[in-house]
């Protein structure tokens, strides 16, 4: 999935951390990268790839995602671009965890 | 960066091939995810993230890239979006390689 977030003005950081915060242990899930946009100051970009739709659905009952949820739909204005998509196996590969300041 | 390029119909697979020969060793390339739009058959999502800009701008004289780009080119149709992004530390993370199929 790709996902183009609209924060409110001002707000971005903070709906950042929530985000970083409700997703660090989420079953199935191979990769979730959140980024900022580096020219509209209120965008947040987000990737995620799961093993499964099915451990996709399942991690929003997780108690953290629905905090974060919670806690971080005021600060989000809308939702701009949502696709869903299929990493291609053989031709995606991901880099070092560590190097990603994880 | 995140970008979703447009392949000529029936394309998609043999660009999305020639995308994964290319991008398999690139100095300063901390992620590089291909993925299909699970909705558009002809659209192609890419999610990179480098360790400097100037990493990216040195890896398109690579030539495998250069070889990769000119062999793909013919099988493009547009791009579509083409987004600069940040990824963010600590509230990025990278799932496991091995199981990405890379």
């Amino acid at each position: 999935m790709i996902g183009k977030i609209k924060a409110q003005p001002g707000k971005r950081a903070e709906l950042i951390a929530i985000l970083g915060e409700g997703t660090g242990a989420m079953p199935g899930c191979l990769a979730y990268l959140i980024a900022e946009d580096a020219k509209d100051a209120d965008a947040i970009w987000i990737t995620e790839i799961w093993d499964t739709q099915a451990s996709h659905a399942a991690s929003l009952a997780l108690p953290a995602v629905r905090a974060a949820i919670a806690k971080g739909r005021p600060m989000i204005a809308g939702f701009e671009l949502s696709a869903e998509t299929r990493p291609v196996a053989g031709a995606s590969f991901v880099g070092d965890r560590t190097r990603l300041g994880a």
